[in-house]
């Protein structure tokens, strides 16, 4: 356990924090008193059918979906909608390798999968809130890798899904795309196997990494057209320092490898013994799904094939030359492409 | 300088050697005795004009590419035409890091540019040889930069020019990649500012690297079809270290270096003080711009926005989910494809 200033109310506030108890997870270990923080916006109606629930993506918190995803007008508009955020187990917010205490946390803490977060999330939902069923599960990258198994693991309580830029099945690519940012992190001689005094002493691998997320966040189009210099930096190498490094720069690397080893194991196929298809059959809910059209490592092409395979699911993808980190909301037409297809998909009956 | 028995005559002969005297570098060193590595085949007609120039790859060396582009039958058949392959500066066979003497070798080696290579391949191709004129000049991602530098800074020896899977004028997002390459070598401690006692203690870095070029190099789609597996390894990870790093694992650390730093900066528009399409419109030759349909840094749209910039310039993709790596020739219609294109633009007058 370590102090990391980042992970705040001060910078991603405001959150409240569940403890919901302890939470058995299927690599076989025990996060003891699990909290989860969570952040809300609007009200649960009578009926508790106006529930919508986002989960994070990798490094990001609930912060980022609150102001990229909802407000006023929006889609997702909290004057409507009880809009539940919930930050994923490893992101610095809920219980993480940083903030749990030897000899449990940093380098040892336990291997957590996107399935022991959904669990954590059904009981937050279920005792916390009494929701029995969700108007709507949407997320980016990792977080649809979470809509997806909820989608699948508690069809009867999802009835809509958008999973956007992620898949439900990760593929080999993405494997190999997330191995290699572990590998930038756990290379750095101070990384210490997980036993860092202050994560600012494994900087190095942590700026290593930002690059390597420059090169498949973005997409060769996204540099191509200056975008980079339209965000407000005067080259690529200011880009990759600022941009990228002070982004990745202030988290806490065990925090980053736990969700990394999560994001690379996200398949909904656990839940029918390694048959994709016959998982995605599971799907109750109205489906879109929404790639971001330069995405090099959730590409369109992936995520259409498992559309093919869900009953009724529409492909809505994002125009963005901005790829995967078209996420963070840095294309002007972003939002407004999103809320399009969210508001289709919530006029549906479900 | 130190013993690598990987560049050696019984691993990627036959070639020659031949000394073109001190190469003066545009970054300001100065190779000494400068080698350049040249493997010929088939002969040099009286005219002196059937003479074929095809410059390496990063780490490529003269063996792959007659290997995989060249042969009886083939398009580049020596039968017909006198092939000149020539190693690039750095590659291991020619002067390079691991085979200069200190003090001007190892980390010490100086900054050597796409066009310092193609003045040395001048250098060669007139003094040695005595041609005036090149019936073709083809080459693949480096090969491709050297053979759009040729076409530029020589427009009246180039009669056809040939560029696959490379640009005139690297883009932003692979210099990033290529700079997280470097990173991946440099951030292992026992690559100690160049200076190690044998390549093999660099052995990590050079695994990271490998796998880095496992994400970038080929696609996606390679992965998710399993071509991996088809390659004969039976696994991703089997993959990655015998094959990936298998390839990689006994290649000087400096030598690559040296040559991502060249990669990074190739850029034909230094002959024509910045100006991309001012140094395109010098070309003469009769140009095939050759991308890789699914090469993921020197993508088909990049090599289209210069092909248009070429007067008379044809666009001709090489389809193949192998992606940049497609270059080694594992999928089995890449050299008719190939063939192809050669044929139709060696039989076009020039």
């Amino acid at each position: 356990m370590i102090e990391n200033k980042f992970y705040s109310q001060d910078v991603h506030g405001p959150y409240e924090l569940h403890n919901i108890g302890d939470l058995v997870l299927e690599e076989g270990g025990t996060i003891r008193n699990c909290q989860l923080a969570v952040a809300t916006y609007g009200n649960l109606n009578a009926a508790k059918d106006n529930a919508i629930l986002i989960p994070t993506w990798y490094s990001g918190t609930s912060k980022i979906m609150a102001d990229v995803y909802t407000g006023a007008g929006r889609a997702l508009d909290p004057a409507k909608y009880f809009i539940i955020i919930v930050n994923q187990i490893g992101n610095g917010l809920s219980t993480s390798p940083h903030n749990t205490p030897l000899p449990g946390g940093m380098g040892n803490f336990p291997k957590v999968r996107i399935s022991d977060d959904v669990r954590a999330q059904y009981k937050l939902l279920t005792k916390v809130f009494g929701i029995q069923r969700l108007a709507l599960v949407t997320g980016g990258s990792m977080g649809a890798q979470q809509t997806y198994e909820w989608a699948v693991r508690f069809p009867n309580m999802v009835a809509r899904a958008a999973p956007i830029a992620g898949t439900a099945q990760n593929t080999t690519h993405d494997f190999l795309f997330a191995e290699t940012l572990i590998e930038a992190i756990t290379s750095d001689p101070a990384w210490n196997r997980g036993f860092y005094k202050c994560s600012d002493e494994v900087r190095e691998g942590l700026l290593r990494h930002a690059k390597m997320w420059g090169v498949m966040g973005w997409s060769t189009e996204f540099f191509g057209q200056n975008r980079h210099k339209q965000l407000g930096f005067s080259s690529l190498e200011d880009f990759a320092i600022n941009f990228m490094g002070g982004y990745f720069g202030p988290m806490d690397p065990n925090d980053l490898l736990a969700m990394a080893w999560k994001w690379q194991r996200g398949d909904v196929a656990r839940n029918t013994n390694g048959d994709l298809s016959a998982a995605l059959r599971r799907i109750k809910a109205k489906t879109f799904v929404m790639p971001i059209s330069h995405d090099m490592f959730f590409p369109p092409a992936d995520c259409e094939k498992e559309c093919r395979m869900i009953a009724g699911a529409e492909f809505r993808p994002i125009d963005t030359i901005d790829g995967h980190l078209g996420l963070f909301g840095t294309d002007a037409t972003f939002a407004s492409q999103i809320d399009r297809h969210l508001n289709d998909l919530l006029s549906m009956p479900a």
